[in-house]
């Protein structure tokens, strides 16, 4: 096993003692880096994805022209349902697109379980190759999409305004949907243990489309899997964060999920979270991603509210509300990364009540 | 004026003794009913707007057509920055698209503040109507975008994804965003008044933006202009709604910004929000308007949960948590109206112990 020489945020996830706030952040291999646009014109999307030395050369631009205290594999979640079987493009701008969504019990049976190691080998040699690459710098993270988050995908085929076709799913054929659910929930768990064991530190389960259900059924179709998922993955120490968009109605229950850490968006406020789950699991975020439109000086002050509102003391990990959008400016990026190392160090220290107060001003 | 017969709906704003709870629905007045898109058929949706005998026809039809125990006029929240000299056009399912949108000081300079009898008075006409044609059956509703939403049309310009354009606005150039949201929230007043002076016999304001704002920027750039609004609107006892679609982090202030009633979405549990405002406003919604693609057993279940998590008393105006979806079958809204008919009187009866006991199991 390789020394990881940056660890600050793996320590975080698991609420250990940091210098600084660890910071990265959502999509941080993306279209708003001019060197992944160069990459890109060449390859298209899912090339990308398949091709481990590009994925690798991708993952690693931000660790070397952003400094992120660690890097997260570049790869979609919509892999996933492609090696059960189904017809998948993905145009950046327009979003991914399956042929032929799943809307019947016909349409499931004709999905058949992938070997992870042969149909998903592509993303675990990503992975591998990263972490050579790596050379112990910062900690790699895997991920997955939710079981919930895959079937909206999977049953909408594409992108959509009001998650008509998933509901009429959940609400007409519920034994339908949980079949399939369940089944995700199997290939989310063998995909993350394999990414593990191909190297990645820590994995993330994106729930993007959790926050469209209602509470009951966001318990129902989302969380039980979610907990599955969790319970399935063999790790050692290797930290898992959750991160469900807009589920701001179940954060407590997340928080018993088996998740290590829960990702905020940025309509949530920090500290009252960190107070509602007594510090149980680390929380990331949760900065705005528009904030990056703004310039230095309210970065600088968005940074230092988030840290304030968190407050002081050990798991929290610095990240956006949400991927970075395609059109923001490196240098504001950059310069958000700067303040979190520069402002985050004072609350990393046992305060005396001198420091708190001018501190909670 | 006129006598109203059925005013269960504005007892209950009032948090007033009724016998059950009233139950309308956002969008009532849409293309789910086919005698809507009969009328539709014949004329464009700006039409309706501007022609009162039209937007009267489609306004009494879910009154006539599905029991509903309050009419809201039929018009679209444009109108206000049409009125401007914004130039609209609104295409059912693309949207409404302004084919100039205010992104600069110069832009803004180019409006003008309507003078709304004058610019405005095919609403008031409509609502003049309307009323008469009711002839105090069920209360009327008149309603206005909230000066944030209208704001973030007018910069976005058409449907967005990540709202850039806004929050470039706000985050770059506060002050403009302060002075066009000042200017909207007098114009907002002055609309709201004069459809009262009309016939409306309560108002809602729709923030149906307001969400996509973290807490801080919602506090100054939607709550401050929604309170300046309802504190400009004349009025005597014609009770004030406020629906900010997502705000579930800014409940306790928008329940003092002067609103009689807070509209919550589905994500949001009527009982801990009842219990966190301790009853200070009447609170309406919140059934997951895909709810309605289930069938009757499924949405009885669910009028039933909804009152439950009310509870007992008064306060409660029964609604979606967003505007009825258009692919909506007709027969399933009925039979939510009509269990909520059925179902609600039992928790507007004085509970003994036994009875509580028996409806909370």
């Amino acid at each position: 096993m390789i020394d990881i020489k940056n660890d600050l945020f793996l320590r975080a996830c698991r609420r250990e003692k940091t210098e600084r706030t660890p910071v990265w952040v959502m999509r941080q291999a993306g279209r708003y880096l001019p060197e992944y646009r160069a990459v890109r014109k060449k390859y298209d999307f899912l090339t990308m994805c398949k091709t481990p030395e590009l994925a690798a050369e991708v993952t690693l631009q931000p660790v070397d022209l952003m400094g992120v205290d660690a890097a997260i594999i570049f790869s979609d979640i919509l892999v996933i349902p492609e090696a059960t079987g189904m017809s998948l493009s993905i145009e950046e701008g327009r979003g991914p697109v399956f042929a032929n969504p799943v809307r019947s019990k016909a349409d499931f049976q004709s999905l058949s379980k992938p070997d992870i190691w042969q149909e998903l080998k592509y993303v675990l040699d990503a992975v591998a190759l990263t972490k050579k690459e790596l050379a112990g710098r910062v900690p790699l993270i895997g991920f997955s999409g939710s079981p919930w988050t895959l079937l909206t995908y999977m049953v909408e085929g594409k992108g959509s305004k009001n998650f008509s076709e998933i509901k009429k799913l959940i609400y007409n054929d519920p034994k339908l949907a949980h079949k399939i659910l369940d089944f995700l929930s199997d290939i989310c768990s063998e995909y993350l243990s394999a990414k593990i064991e191909a190297g990645a530190d820590a994995v993330q389960i994106f729930d993007t489309w959790g926050g469209i259900l209602a509470p009951a059924e966001f318990e129902e179709f989302s969380l039980e899997y979610i907990a599955k998922t969790i319970a399935g993955i063999k790790r050692k120490e290797q930290p898992v964060i959750v991160f469900a968009k807009g589920v701001h109605y179940k954060l407590k229950k997340l928080s018993d999920s088996g998740a290590d850490v829960l990702g905020l968006d940025w309509t949530m406020n920090l500290g009252k979270v960190r107070e509602q789950l007594q510090s149980k699991v680390a929380l990331q975020g949760n900065l705005d991603p528009t904030v990056l439109y703004g310039n230095h000086k309210l970065i600088r002050k968005k940074v230092i509210a988030a840290l304030k509102s968190f407050g002081y003391g050990e798991g929290h990990i610095f990240n956006l509300g949400h991927g970075i959008l395609p059109d923001v400016d490196p240098e504001n990026l950059k310069a958000m990364i700067n303040f979190v190392k520069e402002e985050s160090p004072a609350f990393h220290k046992k305060p005396n009540n001198e420091d708190s107060e001018q501190i909670n001003v």
